[in-house]
């Protein structure tokens, strides 16, 4: 199995990515095989401080950077030498199995979707977001991000798709899937939310429970919950809001420590025919390791192989 | 100055209604004349364990309620001896000046659209949640829930009415406005934000700052921040869960007290032409409260002039 990393990707690289990699390392004894993308000049010069067992890790080198702000589309076309380039182009080519990166998330998103193919049947791919539940039990909340604007068909695929997810990675066996909106009853919402209903109601391959309105979304209602991406993206931003200013209110309490993103590390990128995490440009340590094991998790468990037979059957 | 007041609405009516009115009569040297609607044989008898001066109230003997799960036209229409269509009746017919409820959300919708007029020239009446922000300061999110689809002029007029209202009743100078939306740079979001935000930008009645994400919510970047009436219920309902939870978890902290909608009290409905009030089914007596003195303000600030004033300069 083998995992690429942009060592280029977030603020804090490639020192934060070195130090997960080796956590990674510590705590696996038959780890997967690392390439670890990015300027050799300046992560060779680190490893020194590191331990990294000499068999588990390649420095594939890659000259240039694509930063945080750069316009996605045109920083992949005149940077085809920058980590986030080359990261694809490996996977694309079967050189690794999986690619990680904290990186310029438009690029990220724009290099799934056209450098590597659909799933056979996906309309549009989506990523997801880890929703702590109130009970310890954790959702799944989709579109975030990528499908600012949806047709109903496409909330109906990101049902079958995270559901694939949250049986196989979270761990949930038969997901509740509820539709996000506002009223509990079928025709209640926004006229996309009244067109998916019946869609997701007619769904064989998911559990659907109905609607979820917004004081659902932290208990035990429905574990994969759909939505358009901008409200996705909006509650995710949120969510992620109030880790910081607990934080900064010094409320401390093991719940809102769960909605700190770094115990999850990354988002996969769901639909595409490769395994792909996107992290958070602040990523650490932590989320770093994280990510590894979650792609490495998806790797094992065949997660495209088993999204593709849901969503063709 | 009148004040109707429907004792029916709510799961604690009228007893919870009846202790916020005398909780309101008692910090209220110079009360406002309330019109107690509702089934007098149910009020009188309570009357005797409060101590409400003689001439500063009125019962309106209202036989009929109309209950939370009714539907709302068809209610209004049948009902119309019910304490919503007496209250809505009441207002339109300007024996009071002002109208409360925490009764049939849906009911009191229909009822302050179609019983009242809208202010000249407004698309879209619209409702609206204040936002505790992290630094003490209070935020204003609309639409909540009245406009689950809108267009980009619905939300340029949402912005206007929550600019008088936030500076009026929220006391904000010069509310600074912002567009709920996913990423920062104009161009960004869903097609809804990419069109209002020119909208807002050329608008000279607003103080426009552009767009604000989900993870500025809580934060002092906008005051009133607009968004379609599907995303922001979410987002409402999302955030009352939070003084939930932490209620539930133990988790002390005056920050998530401010979450507590009984705070607040309702909801006006904005760009009717008289004062509504729409409060939560689970309003106590403080919330009762709250609403009163919030319908007083409103009408003491002739807000309705002003808001007319703006809109159709």
């Amino acid at each position: 199995m083998k995992i690429g990393i942009d060592m280029m990707g977030g603020d804090f690289a490639p020192l934060e990515a070195l130090k997960g990699i080796q956590s990674y390392f510590s705590e696996n004894a038959d780890p997967a095989q690392l390439f670890l993308i990015g300027n050799e000049e300046v992560i060779k010069p680190l490893l020194s401080d590191f331990s990294f067992p000499e068999e588990a890790f390649t420095i594939v080198h890659a000259p240039q950077v694509i930063d945080m702000h750069e316009h996605p589309t045109r920083a992949l076309k005149e940077k085809q030498k920058s980590s986030i380039s080359v990261g694809f182009h490996l996977l694309a080519t079967g050189k690794t199995d999986a690619f990680i990166s904290a990186g310029n998330t438009g690029a990220m998103l724009v290099g799934s979707v056209y450098s590597l193919k659909p799933i056979e049947g996906v309309l549009r791919p989506t990523i997801s977001t880890i929703i702590p539940k109130e009970d310890g039990k954790t959702g799944l909340l989709l579109d975030v991000g990528l499908n600012s604007d949806c047709k109903p068909e496409h909330l109906n695929q990101f049902a079958v798709m995270g559901s694939v997810y949250a049986q196989n990675i979270l761990g949930i066996e038969n997901p509740k899937v509820g539709l996000l909106n506002i009223g509990e009853e079928e025709g209640k919402g926004n006229l996309l939310a009244q067109a998916a209903y019946p869609l997701l109601k007619e769904n064989k391959h998911i559990n659907f429970v109905g609607n979820v309105e917004g004081r659902d979304l932290l208990i035990d209602k429905a574990d994969v919950m759909v939505c358009d991406g901008y409200t996705g993206n909006i509650i995710l931003k949120f969510a992620e809001s109030l880790f910081e200013i607990t934080n900064r209110k010094q409320i401390e309490h093991e719940y809102f420590e769960r909605f700190n993103f770094e115990n999850v590390g990354g988002t996969p990128v769901l639909g595409i025919s490769k395994p792909v995490i996107i992290g958070h440009g602040i990523s650490k340590a932590k989320a770093f390791k994280n990510m590894i094991v979650l792609a490495q998790k998806m790797i094992e468990k065949d997660i495209l192989q088993k999204l593709q037979a849901e969503l063709v059957a």
